[in-house]
């Protein structure tokens, strides 16, 4: 008994004894501890990024949209099919990220629902949906980026590594399957939904009436031209399996104005020259000059890295993710500047076009 | 010309409309850019965690501190062995997360150096070194997290799927080879040099001199209790191969108040009853009380979820860390004095210690 009352004593004293030093010690060690901090959030940022793909693919955000009111933990594992405890972690989890809010039913269950943030781009059904983008940044990204320590060393693509396929020609090892194929058409669609209309009306495109898009994809942004210019033609480029699945799944009956081949004015590359060498992109930029008739030219859309080199950071990052999927790097304006300008290209403006992308357009003199 | 003229005069027109509509709306939208960024940031979190890893793992930071002055990147690839291209653009990342820091050369050239933050927390040879803790998240807890979809629907660890060794005995699993044991001691060992003496001095323990640290591991944290208090000695309580290790490579010649096996006034739960079940922390806590002199107590360190599971996100993110890599959880405060007042415990005090941890001191009446 005596240890005890000691005990309790020297814990209470030293209760308060810690909380005035803590004040003391708080700001010398203020600097320190943001700094730890800062790194903690650093290493858990994986953590943070898979809450948000998984509580996205086991669609959350989809079930909670659909009821009519506010659910429980309970509710929305048994809808889903999954563990009662594993989805309470994971919805407290996406509390604490603001993508869920609760609120207490009136036996004190605590009922989840969605933010507008959420609502607004992590539902399946969603004009803005980000679901796509979510489900290859999950499976496929964050497989490549765990060899980024390989990718550093060697100074390439980490297909081989990650999937087991040749990375020897960049496309066969993207479109390594039908299914991967639509995916990463589908994250394509995604980006051009939400960065899509920015892109497209930092210029005025309306002198142009035939355009081509090359590496067009799935058509999104294609389908932004058509809309914000009435005139305009759009024809998209692309290897054969992907106009064929184009045609079948992203383009409808009533995109009459998305053709293939044509007499073009204008040329969009966009986030096609980031995929590849100094040495491919020149080959390629001096095809499309010399198919570029006088007063037409091209327009680059890609994410540029600041001239010091100093940011963005997601540009930084992505320059990262083409050396761990593609052949090709992020790059400065100055330096397509310089593509362009190899090629025969002479009139050059640069447009910052929304959140991430700037949009190049070059003319032929 | 006269497209490229007309092209030229509505590009720099619509350059300015650009400019004053992007103005209006930026306002109107600003709420739906914050969300989109936000959920950008969420996104790339795994690249933000990896760049981190990558740099450490790499040995950037060390390879640093050793230079006299800031070195290119094309110094420190070819001191590291990488590639020239790829380490360009870590070191580029590490910029925009402010880990290292730029300045230039007489000739133009771009030239690094570490930050405070990652020569505080980033060298292998500092102090507060994180580098076993980067090693671990990095090779480990990565991987384990890749299947975060799978262990929420299936409510328990991924041991199985992302490394192939059963998990139906969870230290089984988690030392499947000696190198991984170490690797997880050297883990434990680099989060009890940063947070060790907040928990050691969230209360008086002076009372206790003889104090058992059950699952004691490396021995860090009785190193951090005989440092502060003169008159204690420790006993680490751990597996036979642990303890053997420890012994081994944690612990040296003048460690000579860290021994095993004696009377105990006290008990040490560092981190522990988060791996376990309710049902396996009542037996444990059980058996402890059974041990405990009256007057004597356990402490356990935890990271304490929030009492209305609202925050904070660290520890909810560890909840789910827990799910993909142990039977256990992260619990609240009230959850930890139920167990310890269910099996006899009954004066029970919590206190907050540093930025992550609770201690919570139970004594034997």
């Amino acid at each position: 008994m005596f240890i005890v009352g000691q005990a309790l004593q020297k814990a209470s004293l030293s209760f308060r004894h810690t909380q005035r030093t803590n004040t003391l010690v708080k700001m010398a060690g203020a600097k320190e501890d943001g700094y730890s901090r800062r790194i903690m959030q650093y290493m858990e940022g994986f953590m943070v990024s898979k809450t948000l793909f998984t509580a996205c693919e086991l669609g959350v955000f989809d079930y909670l949209n659909a009821s009519e009111c506010p659910l429980s933990a309970m509710e929305v594992a048994q809808g889903l099919g999954t563990s009662m405890d594993g989805m309470g972690r994971l919805l407290s989890a996406c509390v604490g990220l603001e993508l869920l809010t609760t609120q207490h039913s009136a036996d004190g269950q605590v009922l989840y629902s969605n933010t507008e943030m959420s609502t607004m781009f992590l539902m399946k059904s969603s004009p803005q949906s980000l679901y796509h983008s979510v489900e290859y940044n999950s499976n496929t990204t964050y497989l490549c980026w765990h060899n980024l320590t390989d990718a550093v060393r060697e100074g390439k693509n980490q297909y081989e590594k990650a999937f087991g396929v040749s990375s020897k020609d960049l496309f066969e090892a993207l479109y390594r399957s039908d299914e991967e194929m639509v995916r990463f058409m589908q994250l394509m669609n995604s980006v051009w939904n939400i960065c899509g209309k920015d892109v497209v009306t930092a210029f005025d495109l309306s002198p142009f009436k035939s355009i081509y898009d090359l590496g067009g994809c799935s058509g999104a942004l294609a389908k932004q031209c058509v809309s914000v210019y009435p005139e305009c033609t759009v024809t998209i480029l692309d290897l054969p399996k992907v106009t064929e699945t184009c045609r079948k799944h992203f383009l409808s009956a009533e995109d009459v104005r998305i053709s293939i081949c044509e007499d073009a004015d204008l040329f969009i590359l966009a986030r096609i020259l980031h995929d590849w060498t100094e040495k491919q992109c020149r080959l390629l930029l001096a095809k499309v000059y010399q198919s570029c008739k006088p007063g037409g030219g091209v327009l680059l859309v890609e994410a540029l890295l600041s001239e010091d080199n100093s940011g963005p950071l997601t540009v930084q990052l992505y320059s990262l993710d083409m050396l761990v999927q593609t052949e090709g790097r992020e790059r400065k304006g100055s330096e397509y500047t310089s593509l362009l300008t190899a090629v025969g290209f002479s009139t050059i403006h640069i447009c910052r076009a929304g959140n991430i992308y700037s949009v190049i357009l070059a003319l032929k003199g």
